[in-house]
């Protein structure tokens, strides 16, 4: 008989002895706090609904988790044989079981990466699971995932308060009605979920379906938008709605992070071209180089608190994207130039008490080079957690070596897990608390702090700057 | 009198005891397995040629390796004085042992570098010298070396014993008739050296040259190459001409990784330019561009794997490459852009389960950036080994901690040695071996992967996913 | 009681004990060793000047230092409030003691930083304080410090023997009369301090001040500068003045270090045109290229070193220039390319004995790309230290890693402070000796270097390195 499966209690800390001591010390003191969660993407529905329930186990790790299922697909395994949606009418496999034991068979692709450390500390510390997943074991594990699904303890709510959650801001379009964020309200919920404007599918003007998008905006908003200025009032309008219904936040996603104000005639120009079908790529582009300015501007005015997440090439692989739609591990990151590009929007509202934007890159170059430094100046600017392939063990050594040098640790915006995968979020956030915890262990053996700094900056990391940043107030 | 000099049997691995123990113990899992060598440049004459021999120390070590004279050259030893031929007619040191002293005074240039490690491995394990170079210990030195090297167990095809070397796959060009691989095969080497398709010479317009060359391809092809289709043809009969011989995989060198197809009429067009002397430099990026899809398309055929350097401005130094030619130690790296050059041949190969296509950089920024994310979405895509400069203990360990947590470890290609310096195959192989199992004892000890994890991950580092990647099947 | 504020007598150094017990044996032999400071900003004034002093403690750590007030800046205490002063007429905080007490309050955000590390030690080794800088002890560290700057040790002479600097040079423009290093010659320091030739001013054709730093530097060497040949002959003729002083050096500052020489003709037709007033972006831009060859032929002819700064974008945050000046803090690094743009340079006169060329980068990404591979292949080629914002415990310790095994340690140019804050000379030498020690150490205990290869580099790192790149001897 084999050992059970398990997971190092001190994994994540490095070999060392003696650092590894005041990590586990440090780490004790902040493992038990609550989650902050500022920046992610589960679906609203799944805590609204009365009757919400993670689904089957391959709907719960595999189906909706690009992070999984691209490993196995480029490894091989066709997305169809793992159940991911097709949108052309291509059959794709049903059986929930069949996908589980594809996914077990393949687990050894997971070594040493993030998504394996985070499925470790699902199974085992939120299931008992005690078998490493193979072909051997795939059977035996569904069924015991199945049993516990069944169980009352695992329903989202309950998964809510096991994990600890202090607030959880879920991503909504600029045209969602935030009904499910109504009802999370009306059931006394409304500082525990909270929404997050994200208005990018009416401001690229060249999204799939954006003339539909803006009719809806302004349906929603009860403006006619038949010109820029109707435009700026809806979005306006929502910000105010998304305010009132507890948001402090809100997020921009674009391919680089170029800005440059266009006069008024000029946005009035591109925003009619677009509505009439006729704004070109070089017009889309200086639109939205223009609505970040503009959203800046919105910011200061109203409070939220503004993200910025840029550098992705979403849809790489065009047969992909025909088949299965956006969001399916195709995205690959670009170089990005923050220095040039954010100047102008800087220039306008950098050094405004009112304003603060919290930036994410995908190129881990500009970290030292034009990311810390601009947080290492600009009041308003805070550097974001390392984002998606850098939200791992690496991506934080080098995020803190890096960046906390020039920008200073109150300069960053702490973590948060921008995931849809609602079950990995202890598990995420417990890396990201041993990970911080043993750089600054490593930072007292090397005598570059005290106990005292030692202590502060775990609770800063662990959720104090994420409170911080994103004006989430607590009472602990 | 001094101590003799030697190697820490423990060198490579970090210092702390209890991971440096796990990295001992995987170590001697690997470290006596056979040299799969799946791209370098050796020249095949030394195996197949009855009477090769490696030379003088001076041939051995320093003449052929732009590593080695690069470095004496930065600090001013002419490389006249080294004994490098010139093409211009110069005079240089045809004493061998002049030569010798030269590199000995300088050897203290080598500290902390990969080339000094090399060359300590092979001057005290290879050769059982017992002193470290110096202006004084020269002589000794040179005189037990020619000593070693008069000796039977010196010749090439019995060092290619005692390095247990599996595999070993040579670089040429798409026009060499290959009589050297012939030879070994008819010695019954076939499945030990295989010829690599290379033709970089006649697809870049304006190497020195190009029309010869065409006209060899010509010739050796049995095509009037009159045209863009001939080309194309004439390449596609090499290639078959190749596999015949044993090649697995072809490569390919480009300044940038830019792709784009041509339309037939374009090719046509510019290859008929470049007959006439016509074609200008954007014709000539245009075709370098377009004939890497071709390429690929040809390997989705004929099943050879390709391999892409990128990222090298070579002979960056005019009065050197006038005096002296290619390869002489004066190529500078430049930042390359991956993410948008190769999309048109992903798009059009990158999903197709027969095509396998190994990428190497110059840029490590895109390691995490751009090429982890395309190995770990594309199946057929792999990340080459770390090269050049960056082969070497530091350049290896920034590779594992940058890739693998978003490639996977399967998604890379394992090690090849890239030396036209056949002595130092062994002593490159080892650094690499030595430094994944510290890595993987350095995730292990971090809690990251289990005992059964690390055992398969220092195979697969090892010998695995080399013969893998290069279709290079063993009975081990 | 709380225990006195002490530093950690192993700071910097590794955790492991068998690598820090290496490093400390290492450091010992370097710590006490004296200062060598080619390049810096000190005024020399301090020096030359009869009653000159640190003056009040505001004066001595924040005031002139961007490195402390931006960081304050970066979290909203406004440059006003800590006594910055302002060109354009804007009331700033004038009690030193209220602006001491601003920075305590906020001494937090320097936890992890390098300036919290020099600061903490100038304050403790220096000053003898006590306590760590807050609120609550803001006010007695004040007189505390008061008081010792009253004292005679703490003249700026006194503090420079105490700091055992061996060579310190400032940084000059073209046009300064260097008074004050004649003043310094007369009084026997000649050796001590010395002048580096900055020509930015009169090379920038579109820096504030143009037109009139041009006749100025006419007046002083008595040239009327009509035209490009007076403008070459004035600069040539102020060299000679520098190196008449003691200057070994020159520096020149660029965004990008783009090179390429301009025709007599069209050199001519910028600087004419410059003069009129009519010289463009592009004009200036292609004359700064051109110069940077200029300054490589002259540094051939006449031995200065050069030194090239590139890649900061100056003065991105426009209201606070036009309020507050250059040099505040708001300088941000761009993306840099060398291969390409250094290349005409280079083969120019990167093989000419005569000719060195120390760069300085604030991209790291081009350390093991470009800069280590161009000083591992030019004769000429130096790369200079860490600089700026690298200029920390990682910024070293990712230098060594990424620079070294390609480039040599030969190929680099030691340490220099690169400070106007006088007081953290000794500071910012002994985490570099500190961090070169840990280094070497950790190199030693992987086995990659011998014990004799340690000690040589331990003191090439400490001194040689800068004394043989900046040709300045030493009896020691």
């Amino acid at each position: 008989m084999t050992e059970p499966w398990r997971l190092s209690p001190e994994r994540c800390f490095d070999a060392d002895p003696a650092r590894r001591a005041v990590a586990v010390r440090l780490y004790a003191e902040v493992r038990n706090l609550p989650l902050v969660c500022p920046h992610g993407h589960v679906d609203p529905a799944l805590l609204a609904e009365p009757g919400a329930t993670p689904g089957s186990p391959a709907e719960l790790f595999i189906i909706p988790d690009h992070y999984v299922f691209r490993m196995l697909y480029s490894q091989g395994v066709p997305l169809e044989a793992l159940g991911v949606p097709a949108r052309d009418g291509t059959v794709v496999e049903t059986d929930p079981r069949a996908i589980w034991r594809r996914f077990c068979e393949h687990f050894h692709l997971f070594r040493a990466t993030p998504t394996g450390l985070w499925l470790a500390a699902e199974l085992v510390e939120l299931f008992g699971v005690t078998e490493k997943p193979s072909a051997e074991s795939a059977d035996r594990i569904y069924d015991h995932l199945v049993a516990c699904l069944a169980h009352e303890d695992y329903t989202p709510r309950r998964l809510f308060e096991r994990f600890r959650i202090e607030t959880l801001c879920t991503t909504d379009a600029a045209t969602d009605r935030l009904d499910h964020h109504r009802t999370l309200r009306a059931d006394g919920w409304e500082n525990r979920v909270r929404p997050t404007f994200r208005p990018d599918a009416v401001v690229n003007l060249h999204a799939e379906g954006w003339r539909a998008s803006v009719e809806h905006l302004g349906a929603l908003s009860d403006i006619d938008i038949t010109g820029y200025a109707q435009f700026i009032r809806a979005l306006e309008q929502r910000r105010a709605y998304f305010k009132e219904l507890g948001a402090t936040a809100t997020d921009h996603a674009a391919e680089t992070p170029y800005t440059a104000r266009l006069s008024a005639t000029e946005a009035e120009r591109i925003f009619t071209a677009a509505l009439r079908g006729t704004a070109t790529a070089t017009d889309a582009a200086a639109f939205t180089g223009h609505m970040l300015i503009e959203f800046a501007r919105m910011s200061v005015e109203d409070g939220l608190v503004m993200q910025l997440h840029a550098g992705s090439l979403r849809n790489h692989n065009d047969a992909l994207f025909s088949r299965f739609g956006p969001d399916r591990g195709a995205d690959v990151p670009l170089a990005t130039e923050w220095t040039r590009n954010l100047r102008p929007l800087l220039n306008a509202y950098g050094a405004d008490p009112r304003f603060r934007l919290i930036l994410f890159t995908l190129d881990e170059s500009t970290y030292s080079r034009e990311l810390a430094p601009l947080a290492g100046h600009y009041p308003a600017v805070l550097l974001g957690p390392p984002w998606w392939f850098f939200d791992s063990v690496n991506g934080m050594r080098r995020y803190f070596e890096t960046v906390v040098e020039t920008a200073g640790l109150h300069n960053t915006a702490g973590f948060n897990d921008d995931t849809r995968a609602f079950a990995s979020i202890p598990a995420r956030h417990d890396v990201w608390r041993r990970v911080s915890c043993d750089w600054i262990a490593g930072l007292m053996l090397e005598g570059l702090i005290d106990e005292d700094d030692a202590h502060e900056m775990a609770l800063d990391c662990a959720v104090r700057l994420a409170r911080k940043a994103y004006n989430l107030g607590s009472g602990a």
